[in-house]
């Protein structure tokens, strides 16, 4: 019998599975549609089967599952293994997944917010394999975050915690989807690019994006960086913005939990050196001059495998009862 | 024997000593002045002869000792047991007093910044005694931080981990003695509060604080809180700036490593329940609605002992070799 993990990252639109080595060696993986409107009832049977032809089909047996690992965007009852409620899963409404998945799969299983497991995904064998503390988000529609503290991921009192996205960073600023003002996700997010950048053409603002803008219908983040690379100002101007909100939400995580590395994850990551450069840009400009600080900001390095790796390698720590 | 753990809080105008069992019972305690102008031989010599002393009056020998714990203001190298250099203990560069007060006093030492120690004693004996996750603000002067994330305390990768009153909450704005702009420390120490009512004052606010400072030349925090108590109208603004401050960072550590208790302790919360209820006010118009959070927001409850306190359970944490 082998000693197979499964890591298991949910998402609205797809479902990312893979199987695991208990050295966390990628044996094998797929991606389905999770056909979400199925219902959970359906979405677990769809994911068990899947995961049991992934294991036929390269050899394996449900039987060599030592344990899985599943992430899914919040709100959970992660200690519980309960997703409450997901605006990508409208139909999941405190559905019990952890047990629903254990049972049919017979194996232990773990739940962990999806940003949380990417991030530990990272930490375990990507970005900040050689350190003990991090910080890691995930540049998104939205931006999730998660941090590792002297080698243990922060969950918080309620399993909520390092939502970073929601950290204020301009109080009474601009409206962020989760009905706070001036959110780091209401600046740096791929939406809240495109939506800034929209917004100062629709106010007369002169950039090459305005052509894109009334070809398309709209723009997206991916434009605004195309259109940066060719020199465009307002793609400049809309960067700068988002990548002065990320340096000033690095100062602040700097002076939280203090982490050797600060890793950036997800779409907008596709910018590629030009923002990376600017946060850094920024982050000195705000950073105290009191003592040299040697936080090293970069961007992550398993791109989307993250999430199902730290599934998995979560589920390794699921303490044999 | 005996086994005694010593707490000592150096600061510097003052040292505090005390003498705890190791079921943390406060056996006696003493307050000396620091007199950092001796130079850090002669300080070390001060504080072993007096634990010292307060041992023998109380009818135990520097054998009794079990271990020792120092807080003392940062920056310093908290896992060498280092001051690298002090604000307020001038000629401490590079003194090495872990080694020297271990050696003095024949038993084990640990060093840990001051807001730490006084959160690990608020965690330990206070306001966090019943919980796992914490997150505590010292208002005085500046404005020091602690965090405790399930049980541990946070030092960071660098042991300068929980600057709690470096977070930028107003980019571009106020002038923090870090530094940076913007810091919560620069709006809710009780310098920032004497300084902004002074400010006004100068700049023709009307206030009863204006006889105060024409009498005196200067006003302090407590003057402010003195004329709110009064009815005074700017006191009630510089408050609620300060109050507000304090809200958005605890919306921020909220969705950082999401404590069930946010405590504030210092100088600055003898103004009493007028000051926390503003905080609870300005957080509830701050936080997201998505979801009712738990987190309580209250005042610490160890006053200045917290940090003898936290530093003799550190002690207690030395790991024999």
């Amino acid at each position: 019998m082998s000693k197979i993990f499964v890591g298991v990252d949910l998402g609205g639109t797809n479902v990312k599975i893979a199987c695991f080595s208990s050295r966390l060696e990628l044996i094998c993986k797929t991606s389905a549609a999770t056909e979400a409107n199925m219902g959970p009832k359906n979405v677990v049977d769809k994911i068990a089967k899947t995961v049991g032809k992934l294991l036929k089909d390269n050899g394996f047996s449900q039987k060599d599952i030592t344990a899985i690992g599943i992430g899914t965007p919040g709100p959970a009852k992660y200690k519980e293994g309960v997703i409450i409620a997901s605006p990508n899963l409208p139909l999941f409404k405190n559905v019990p997944i952890k047990k629903m998945l254990s049972r049919r799969l017979n194996a232990p299983a773990i739940l962990e917010n999806d940003a949380n497991a990417a991030c530990w995904g990272e930490y375990v064998l990507g970005a900040g394999r050689d350190i003990d503390d991090m910080v890691f988000f995930t540049l998104g529609t939205g931006i999730g975050g998660g941090i590792v503290c002297d080698g243990k991921l922060v969950r918080g009192s309620d399993g909520n915690g390092a939502e970073l996205g929601h950290i204020i960073i301009y109080p009474g600023g601009r409206l962020c989807g989760c009905g706070q003002r001036g959110c780091v996700e209401a600046y740096a997010s791929a939406n809240s690019t495109a939506k800034r950048a929209t917004e100062a053409i629709k106010a007369g603002a002169k950039s090459s994006l305005k052509k894109a803008m009334d070809k398309k219908g709209e723009i997206t983040s991916r434009d605004v960086y195309e259109h940066l690379a060719a020199g465009d100002r307002l793609a400049r101007k809309i960067t700068d913005e988002t990548a002065e909100a990320l340096a000033i939400v690095c100062v602040n995580m700097l002076h939280t939990t203090e982490p050797k590395r600060i890793v950036f994850a997800g779409g907008m990551i596709a910018a590629g050196n030009v923002l990376l450069d600017r946060i850094k840009y920024f982050f000195n400009k705000h950073i105290w001059p009191l003592k040299k600080e040697t936080v090293e900001i970069c961007f992550a390095t398993l791109g989307e495998d993250a999430g199902i790796i730290g599934a998995a390698a979560l589920a390794k720590e699921i303490k044999k009862t």
